[in-house]
């Protein structure tokens, strides 16, 4: 496993976003998703071998910066990621992350990339793994109300892993919806660019909520969502923040990752503390009912969770061997003696 | 403060280990250990303005992985690091680290860098600071017990900061103390191989214990410390390990960083939980005593905290201003349209 030199140890494989793209054109980004999702399952089915630290936030008025470790005991991962709603008005990105993947056993680092894009990847096929478990079949039509950075990933996972056919967008900025419909052209989804949430999920199966706002908002109210529906609830996803009406949760059936976690940062957060909810990798793994019966709301109040993030990471690691898409950096220090760090400094000097 | 392109933002600056150790050439060791030593003290003076976020530990049999985050509602800092003991059986370094700095604001990253080499530093100059303010004066005399990665840096210093001019050294491993010895040749300390942790303590204002066993040990006993030392224990940084004997700590005035880290990872966890602290702040705003007298033994438990590593990225930084001791790398995914990420995406397919 390890390289027999010890300067080899100074160098770790570093993913930049472009080497990202690159890596996402060279799989395909439909077949990313699909083995992303598998690989996303593999690890919920395991879910008891995590060491489920809770992520670490730092608030401020204008956003959050987490950092979310986990580790199966072989390898350890985090992930430094943001969440500045307000930064779209000047131009920036909402969430931007970088992740680390490494070796429990030495502390050494073996893996450091970008995670803005990664992200977007791995929260789509957490919510396609869900919708396989969750939503009626066949799915063929799905509600997209958010036409942010999200939207085309999670289209596109739900198509490449459930074969929905149909997309129905909804942003309250006709100028998002526009974009996704753009970037969807030449995808084979049909794609309806509607005038409301409300007709966004006309004959829907699978709706899915993600818009950006920070505030308790209202994307759907209980009257828009009708029997057997699956909602997969991915923008409500920090204390103060969420987008479905809790008439909607009444009536739910209610899926989680890690339950400590989302009743804190999930739609959930506005239920007393004794509203029941599944955790999703007991349905996977049999030991839980999933969907009741064709009439029930299945609802994913996803939050994001460290372990979907250590899937993504070790995804990629994997799928890195053998390509050239990453550079390597010097990020450790590797003296001859490991006792002789300033014996390496002072030899340094020119 | 924001450059005006957009697509400059998706670069931030990352300080290689060599480039790291360029830098320090470039300033010079001893003047950046003032520097920095000065640069930490104004932060520890301003110690109220951090979010004191407690430092995340996994921990595993060969050791720990750690983040450690802080913030000044400004900007925000952590370091990964870990902590593996037996590393060095294998020829690799006991802790490696790296460090990220953040717009609070944005949440967007602005430094990437090791931070195994600057870890040193910042502990060297941590120290340096407690000394200053604590250790009897003229301090002319250190004992450096445990001659690993942190020696060097800790007696030079010593030497800058304290105008400390002989420096004794021990280790159990007499390699260790010899490459000690060869590397501070020529640094115009005077510096004495001792045979025993007892010779080397021999006419010494301070005693420096920097071990690396994860176990209790006993570096020191109560009859070894003499009247008005000053104890600079560095060692005994988490749960299961420390380097003093209890009965030195009950004579003993004992200064912390952050009391409730300290109780669990300092030579304070052998004690009651009333056991009397004073944090190192309050003595640097004169808010409370340091040395009561000149037979007092004091005692800086130190177990390294956030601010320390806030305040050595932020050093780093404005020292990085002006040189080409960085480069700059693609992390951060910046679409022309924020909400684009996925025709970002698209666009780069060749």
């Amino acid at each position: 496993m390890m390289p027999p030199l010890p300067s080899e140890r100074a160098y770790i494989p570093f993913v930049s976003v472009q080497h990202m793209m690159a890596l996402v054109h060279h799989i395909g980004v439909e077949r990313l998703l699909v083995e992303l999702t598998d690989v996303m399952e593999a690890e919920f089915l395991r879910w008891d071998h995590f060491d489920k630290t809770p992520r670490v936030a730092s608030h401020s008025p204008e956003g959050v910066i987490e950092l979310m470790p986990t580790s199966d005991g072989t390898l350890y991962a985090f992930k430094y990621v943001n969440g500045h709603p307000s930064n779209t008005r000047q131009g920036l990105q909402t969430v931007t992350a970088l992740g680390l993947l490494a070796e429990v056993e030495t502390g050494y680092p073996v893996l450091l990339t970008e995670m803005t894009m990664l992200t977007a990847l791995r929260t789509a096929a957490t919510s396609a793994m869900a919708a396989r478990a969750l939503a009626p079949k066949p799915a063929n039509c799905m509600a997209m109300i958010g036409n942010g950075a999200q939207a085309e990933f999670q289209a596109l996972a739900m198509k490449a892993v459930l074969g929905v056919k149909t997309v129905r967008l909804f942003d309250i900025d006709p100028e998002a919806t526009a974009k996704t419909v753009r970037n969807l052209a030449g995808s084979g989804l049909e794609v309806i660019a509607c005038s409301s949430a409300q007709a966004a999920i006309e004959g829907a199966q699978i709706i899915t909520t993600c818009t950006a706002d920070k505030q308790y908002a209202t994307i759907l109210t209980d009257n828009m969502v009708g029997a057997g529906v699956h909602l997969n609830a991915i923008g409500g996803d920090c204390p103060g923040k969420t987008e479905l009406h809790r008439d909607i949760l009444a009536r739910a059936d209610t899926f989680v990752e890690y339950t400590p976690q989302t009743r804190i940062e999930g739609e959930i957060q506005q239920m007393p503390a004794d509203y029941p909810v599944t955790e999703l990798c007991a349905v996977l793994r049999g030991e839980a009912e999933g969907r009741r019966d064709a009439r029930a709301v299945t609802l994913f109040d996803s939050v994001g969770f460290a372990v979907e993030d250590f899937a993504a990471l070790r995804y990629v690691r994997d799928r890195l061997e053998g390509t050239d898409f990453y550079q390597k950096i010097d990020i450790i220090a590797d003296p001859d003696d490991p006792r002789d760090l300033f014996g390496m400094l002072q030899r340094s000097k020119g």
